[in-house]
């Protein structure tokens, strides 16, 4: 859940107040994200999302992200857009934080992906990427392959309470995978967080993409590869090739993958497995009882992480 | 925050085809409320809340609280109204919950209490004693005095865990209260946690009572003292005699206190303390690592409690 900080009704008031979208109806705490605080308001205009920026998310790149949503819903991408004050201005500041409003989106997340869920994710991913090509600022993947190394540093010491032999393993795998990092592939500005919990659908349809705070300019396919981390396993670690083949043939059919492209996948598949494993490993070493977030297994990602080790050649992923 | 339950979204559409208020539009956890499991649900009729009764509410009750809110509902109190499943049931099951679907009520519950929430909110807590006289189940107060006292030995051995000499000073203060209790006040039925997040307010008038589950059948004064504690104390735990005279003089405008219910006012504030400072005791003892409920600090009722046993009479209340 995330709701760090309370916003009271009269500093709500004042907020609404720089814009041009009415009087506040209701307003409550969504019990969803996880870096940011977010609220559901409804004013005499419609519903939106308001967001507080918290702690983990930099200031300074705040005006990157808004942008980018910004820049995808004009193009069509059914993602956030942020609303302006009266001043023209989006990013502002309550409670002592950053803060931004932006358009609701209806839909519901898949709390169980289906098949038919895959397909309309590698379409939507694949337009993202596309809308996104001529949005001109970039932004460095701090969680790419160059952060994953003092990421494991940092869990290193302590990674053998988690599983036995589990450092050691981390790094001879994160090591092959750095050997065998990819350069060369197109690049362009990825969601970098696409798990069902950031994507809507409505009527069978997919209705939103939202949570572009991990969005970076990276590696394209490496977003792919995210994607079947997060949607093509089953609970029981089984990888479902129907889920990706739907997924990858819906990509490739708005935006071609190179050969190049689908031969990387399987490194690509392993680098987002590990990029998770390392965070969650982090953050499981280091929630604090009573923290208002629940702990992710990082285990479950090893688990994924062994399956892409095993893959020799795209053809693993139902292509 | 509270959602224990996910529900996917196969099992929602199929919930919602047992009633006949639309398809689903949107729907999101809701980070308020600790009990249960409660979701913002849009369909093509409106807004509503969804909720999941959680382990802490007996199954067997939630007839009373439901039957409690329809009834207070249809005579004019603004409080979730239950809504019928197209058999006329209210209460059904969802993902091996016990759930219900309630009306939305609009506003926003008070982060800061000003003097001028205090009357509305003394009238509402009227208004509900009055309109509740003719609901004629009963619902035995599970928290009334009578279960303070094994409360208390379910923490006892710790309590200094957290205060040096707590245990002693809770067991002395608890004798004092229970040997004064008031006999032969007026009973109905009481909400028993009316707190500023159990209470919306809408341009400045007040829009909606919530949160019915822990309702009973007790001293209705008591439920006056309930509210003395949870809206009159500064954060600094000085009493502010404007909010509570403001709340009184409300609440009995629309339902008078007899002489005996002022005069009692002292020793049902303690008790009232009390049994917050239990409950959060037992809580703060008992949360496990990594939950998902902040833990209340019941200190807080201690210093409450210090106020209430230092108050000679009802004068100490303002009236």
């Amino acid at each position: 859940m995330a709701v760090y900080t309370e916003v009271t009704d009269e500093a709500l008031a004042a907020f609404l107040a720089e814009y041009d979208i009415g009087s506040m109806v209701a307003f409550r705490g969504i019990a969803e994200g996880v870096e940011n605080s977010n609220f559901s308001l409804r004013t005499t205009s419609g519903d939106y999302i308001l967001t507080l920026y918290e702690k983990r998310v930099d200031p300074e790149e705040l005006p990157w992200f808004l942008g980018l949503m910004e820049h995808l819903a004009k193009r069509g991408i059914v993602c956030p857009l942020p609303v302006q004050g009266r001043d023209g201005i989006a990013l502002r500041h309550l409670c002592g934080r950053n803060a931004a409003i932006t358009t609701f989106l209806p839909g519901v997340w898949p709390r169980r992906v289906r098949p038919e869920h895959c397909a309309p994710v590698g379409a939507a991913l694949a337009s993202l990427h596309v809308a996104g090509q001529d949005y001109a600022p970039t932004r460095q993947n701090a969680l790419g392959p160059g952060g994953w190394t003092p990421l494991l540093e940092r869990s290193r010491s302590r990674a053998d309470e988690v599983q036995d032999g589990l450092a050691e393993e981390l790094e001879r795998s994160l090591n092959g995978i750095l050997a065998t990092w990819p350069r060369d592939l197109p690049i362009g500005h990825i969601h970098a967080d696409l798990f069902p919990d950031n994507v809507f659908f409505l009527d069978g349809r997919l209705s939103g993409l939202i949570d572009f705070y991990f969005a970076a300019t990276d590696i394209l396919a490496y977003d792919v590869a995210v994607c079947l981390n997060a949607w093509c396993f089953e609970s029981d670690f089984s990888f479902n090739v129907t889920k990706a083949r739907a997924m990858l043939r819906a990509y490739d059919a708005t935006r071609a993958l190179s050969d190049a492209e689908r031969a990387a996948l399987p490194v690509l598949c392993r680098g987002a497995a590990i990029r998770f494993l390392l965070t969650r490993l982090f953050d499981w070493l280091n929630t604090p009882a009573g923290a208002l977030v629940t702990r992710k297994d990082p285990l479950e990602y090893w688990r994924r992480l062994r399956f892409h080790l095993a893959a020799r050649d795209e053809h693993a992923y139902g292509i």
